[in-house]
């Protein structure tokens, strides 16, 4: 029961940036959610992890849907917390016409607040090369 | 007494690591732990991420220890399933005398496994320079 909870607000959120709506991509977060991003900073607190006109802004760089599929998909539930990874694919058009298509991996934590499953802890990124370059690595496939 | 549990074996990897001792790093890992590392690939599959000789060859790119220090650590416990994440700093002196001085995310999961605590997942990551040089940022500070 708990696990299909998850997958289905895993897909809530995929839907939800998919769309590009901000509410109910928010409405998918604890109170207290913690994020580490693509993006830096090392990390946002709450308020920086919810914050609407942040995740408008960034919704309004991109033309079009933002789609992200996944793979290698693990869900392990324990009471009232859970934890869930994927190699996720992000796919879209940024605005201006760039394309995006590359592999990221997602783990994301979880805890049943009043009944309900909500994202406690979000977590996405992609290796870098150690080859002294130092490249963030865009171009690995599963 | 959970979360005591869970803080106790993120302190005894991260003095495993200091001290380079492969069996008590790997100890502290579940048998089906999926990795997510610094490094490609995008994900160490259960054989990988438990490669003795793997880490061996790790430990061997470092002259004397690899000090891990945390802060910011949220550790969330329900059932037999927890949650713990981080900013890790990481020290100490390549071999052949490069120093090394950077801070990270760590996210882990951990699974109660015949009434011991293990890591059933790990992930760890600098976020990337959106300047258009995807530079792996490992000069941000908390």
């Amino acid at each position: 029961m708990s696990e299909a909870a998850i997958r289905a607000l895993i897909a809530e959120r995929v839907d939800a940036i998919r769309c590009k709506d901000v509410a109910r991509a928010l409405a998918t977060l604890a109170d207290d959610v913690v994020a580490f991003e693509l993006a830096p900073p090392l990390r946002l607190p709450p308020e920086a992890a919810r914050d609407q006109a942040g995740l408008r802004a960034w919704f309004d760089t991109w033309e079009g849907p933002i789609e992200i599929d996944h793979r290698d998909l693990v869900v392990e539930c324990g009471g009232d917390i859970a934890l869930a990874h994927s190699l996720n694919r992000m796919r879209g058009t940024k605005a201006g016409g760039a394309p995006v298509d590359f592999w990221m991996r997602s783990t994301l934590g979880f805890r049943k607040v009043d009944g309900a499953w909500k994202i406690s802890h979000g977590h996405t990124s992609v290796p870098f090369a150690m080859d002294g370059s130092y490249r963030a690595l865009l171009d690995l496939e599963p």
